[in-house]
């Protein structure tokens, strides 16, 4: 039984980023408490390792009563930066790059005097930080359905949750296109996101099985295994080796597997391990 | 026999302001030569009465010697208005607001700095004068199939011939909206020929039969009749009553009836009577 591993498997640039930033203020000489706010990343195996080494988890920074938090890679809007300043709190700005990106360009198009619209999940955290930065005026759209419902103005401004499906924002921004005057798309997209769903689209249709690994919650991750299972391959999502099934490999000659952007290198050699054990070989 | 005619049949508000501003300057107290770049609209029938009443057609402006050059609806670029300063050529402007608006949008986006993409066709008046407005710097596409030869920048600006079908426009703007990381889109088709197509699409698909009046040289004619005729309807273009051949209409039992932007009333008129005179009645 072959394996592929997907070349763009495991962490992304933002999240290595935000790990990078967080392990180095647990190992400072800086001793104040540190705390992160919501899980730093959609990876409970992950989240639960640095708790033990000290970081708090908390989901509204209200509860921080002191010392340092971490904003984490996906980002808030003002509000949050405005109360740690009012409270003293010392930030350690994981905010990925590319999604301060999409912050500034919502701040760009709602000055510019274009009505706003964000292609992403209105509860997605990522969504949240930027629909702040927009004060709260813009619209969330999440599927060419969705905007059926919708009102729009002749002056749209376009941006995306950087792991949005690139397919799914195609079609949205190509029915908005049709209803407006004047329309600025920016495709916000994250590359690594892009370059993700591309191979594992690819890698579906060259194998029997693909096997998804990366946390429940992590959006980005359940995007893969749609996109695999999408393209009529058996397709399986899995936080760990030990979910894995043995029956799923029977007469099974090629399996693929990718991992989502928040998944460490240790989970998905674990997965890797276990299949190798059933039998797998890796291919070059 | 049932007739039923397009609301939005007959000219457009820039064709009669056009004829408007000719004929005034026809019957003017000034006494000097008037010559159109170009015929004043894509409707030989039209062209030939102002001819008639002294209104010259050439194809280029070199071929104007002095007095009055009339710019018809469909616009040119700079180059011309600077040849007629230079030699003293009185211009009687007739270029369609609309059309005024595209070029003052393509000279905006070459400004700041994007790739100027025109949605259209090549040899079209409209295109070549909003071209020459861009300098020549401007891809030029008219089906998403021709895009797929050509190299994107990452930041697009995008405009449209006012006559665009907005069905291919919304397509190729989709398929540019994949490969870029910035686009900005100005839906230009003009109001009256969306409402135009839009009202031959529906209208097609009520009636056996859709007869479309206007100039065999006119883009927006032939587009209307593309339109019906892709929805399975039996269709024909026609530019006068004379062309209507009566076993069209044997059988039949509703008859649509719609004309291009540059069809004077007169034309439509007469092909209702002669339908009508075929056994025809038309629906309120």
């Amino acid at each position: 039984m072959q394996i592929i591993i997907a070349k763009s498997a495991g962490f992304c640039f933002g999240v290595r980023r935000a790990l990078e930033l967080v392990e180095a203020a647990l190992n400072a000489e800086e001793k104040s408490p540190i705390f992160s706010l919501g899980p730093l990343i959609h990876n409970p195996t992950v989240v639960k390792g640095l708790e033990a080494k000290g970081l708090h988890v908390v989901n509204q920074i209200e509860e921080v009563p002191e010392g340092r938090v971490v904003i984490r890679s996906h980002g808030v809007g003002p509000g949050i930066y405005q109360y740690a300043k009012e409270k003293n709190l010392e930030v350690i700005d994981a905010t990925c790059p590319f999604v301060k990106n999409v912050h500034q360009l919502a701040v760009l198009l709602k000055k510019e005097g274009y009505q706003l619209i964000i292609i992403g999940e209105r509860e997605h955290a990522e969504v949240k930080g930027v629909l702040d930065s927009a004060a709260g005026e813009a619209l969330i759209v999440s599927s060419p359905t969705e905007l059926e419902q919708m009102n729009l103005e002749l002056k749209v401004g376009i941006i995306s949750q950087t792991t949005q499906d690139i397919n799914n924002f195609q079609q949205i921004v190509c029915q908005i296109v049709k209803r407006t005057k004047e329309c600025r798309v920016f495709n916000t997209i994250c590359l690594a996101t892009s370059k993700r769903q591309q191979e594992v689209a690819e890698l579906s249709k060259q194998v029997d099985l693909v096997i998804v690994v990366g946390g429940k919650n992590s959006a980005n991750t359940c995007r893969l295994a749609e996109i695999a299972a999408n393209n009529g391959t058996l397709t399986y999502h899995v936080e760990s080796a030990a979910e894995l099934q043995t029956d799923w490999f029977q007469d099974k000659k090629v399996v693929g597997i990718t991992a989502g952007a928040s998944t460490p290198d240790s989970q998905i050699n674990a997965v890797v391990e276990k299949i190798k054990s059933l039998g797998g070989i890796i291919s070059d």
